[in-house]
């Protein structure tokens, strides 16, 4: 169900409601991801602290060590734990009960052993290949302001070394975009989706962020109508694919290009987009939202896990909000609890 | 004003409710703290875990690199923070706007940055001395149970590098008594005891642990003796020393060789024992308590910020009071707002 094989919303042959057929024959994994495998150093600072030091909030900036440093060394206490965009899905994937395997890179170090425990302790099978011996491993700054916005500084990204078998063996590919900044990982997507298709699986994608979806527009734009089943993203991310005026103009011009995706709305919680229709799915309620970050990341997880489990399309987006509301409830990228005990 | 001094109770002049007199003479810090420099690895899990895994709820035990990766490889996702004992005293310090410095030692590895960010982040005065290079950064695996409580698992203590300038210039030497598991730490305690009894300035003395006082108490016993003049623990740690049936007689026993103490009785607050005088102390209400670990270390900081900013002894304890609340509120040994904000 490749939208390569059509230009149309006609070309998704979709029952209202129902996902799209899914291959898991012989599938070892509910779902591959791959990303940056970064681990995240959050504090806590003021609106002020973002204006000294040219942030800007919600952005997700790529940074040199020089720039780590200063901003490191300007933030208060720090706590660390493992993040990842793709990385954080595949954990809510896994705590959600389905399985999930992930392709990252880490290197040698404290935390390249803190990223590996913390995949493996939640049942991800951690494909991490060789170590890069020569940089330390990834890790994004993020600093959380009295709202909950995250702001991320993310440097030293690794590029993944793609394993084939990994790929082949999961119902569902999962990329993340933020990989797209560096140069050797468009060709790595190209060549992971080609495996996936190849195997007949669905291929999935998430356009991470709005600027750097601005970085890459027309590869993202080739990549999505050539080879993405399923597209994640949210509201600001798709209108800066499509440069529209509006979400729904962004919402006809997907069409045209992938017949599928679930696109998160804030608060307001996410929209399913199929070929012949819209569902729109409303949010779990939060007593506190204490930090985003992961949100969009655990929304994937929701659905992902339900789409590989059978569940209509309207539950895959509700087992999304359940995830994400999980998740802005405390500091962290990943789930403190068990999500499949959220679950009725 | 050491318990050098005089055998008895008499000997420590006291104004009923007024602290003994500092001497703050050309003072560069308040409290200078020794103790091991620690990144703790905290994760929860159940009862049975503790269990299955020979640990005994609310102990610190040392361990080795091979038991470390086989507790730490069966724990669940964890979150790293910086920690050790008298380094979150010293945080808590200068969170509430006192003068702290620290000596402790870690490696030129990730932990040992994180670390030393750590503390320099809050404003304490690290003063690492040189690295070791042939061991990694010391850290405490930390199991937190749903009741709350923390169970640790300590490996690799690095000895400190006396600071004599430092000792010298701080009003309140402060010392953790984990570090007394290393031999070289006994030497180095009563020499740090004596540059600062030298400089007329106060020592003080935290047990940390009914165990590490069981494994060490002729030492601990002759060194409060001979050299301690605030000692900071709890009832189990005291009864510990004084092999006791009652917490009153060890209050007794210890009257004869240290005039002024600070005790946590737990849930019911703390006990400030003085020559003449015995001030209870109520805690501060908690919502709900998350994480105990650091709430002994924080009621320290409360006391030390009253003391060297001239409060009467209870209010030395109400500042301990509100600290350790701070801390058992949230996951992790430090506070998360400053503590002076927390202040009337």
């Amino acid at each position: 169900m490749s939208c390569r094989e059509g230009a149309g919303a006609a070309s998704v042959p979709l029952v209202t409601g129902q996902h799209p057929a899914l291959n898991g024959d012989g599938a070892r994994y509910d779902v591959v991801g791959i990303g940056n495998a970064l681990v995240d150093v959050i504090a806590h600072a003021t609106d002020e602290f973002l204006d000294d030091h040219g942030l800007t909030k919600g952005w997700m900036d790529l940074i040199d060590t020089d720039r780590a440093e200063l901003l490191y060394g300007a933030l208060g206490t720090a706590v660390e734990m493992s993040g990842g965009s793709a990385a954080n899905t595949m954990c809510g994937i896994a705590s959600f009960g389905s399985s999930a395997a992930y392709i990252g890179k880490v290197s040698d170090d404290d935390l390249g052993r803190v990223f590996g425990h913390d995949m493996r302790a939640v049942g991800v099978d951690f494909r991490a290949g060789g170590h890069d011996t020569d940089m330390p491993t990834g890790r994004s700054i993020i600093v959380v302001t009295p709202d909950a916005e995250r702001t991320m500084n993310t440097y030293l990204l690794h590029a993944a070394d793609l394993d084939e078998r990994a790929i082949e063996s999961a119902t569902v590919l999962y990329m993340e975009g933020y990989l797209y900044d560096r140069d050797e990982a468009k060709h790595a997507f190209r060549h992971a989706a080609r495996i996936a298709h190849d195997a007949g699986r669905m291929v999935s994608l998430t356009l991470s962020d709005s600027f750097c979806v601005d970085r890459h527009r027309d590869d993202f734009l080739a990549l999505v109508s050539d080879e993405v089943d399923l597209l994640f993203g949210n509201e600001a991310e798709l209108i800066s694919l499509y440069q529209t005026e509006t979400f729904f103009e962004a919402v006809t011009e997907l069409r045209k290009h992938c017949g599928f995706a679930a696109i998160t709305v804030g608060a307001k919680g996410s929209i399913i987009v199929t070929g012949d229709e819209l569902i729109e799915v409303g949010v779990k309620a939060v007593n506190k939202v204490v930090d985003t970050t992961g949100a969009g990341d655990l929304y994937a997880a929701g659905f992902l896990h339900g789409l590989t489990s059978g569940a209509p399309l309207a539950r895959c987006g509700e087992l999304g909000s359940i995830a994400a509301a999980e998740v802005i409830s405390h500091v962290g990228p990943r789930p403190l609890v068990e999500l499949r005990t959220l679950v009725d």
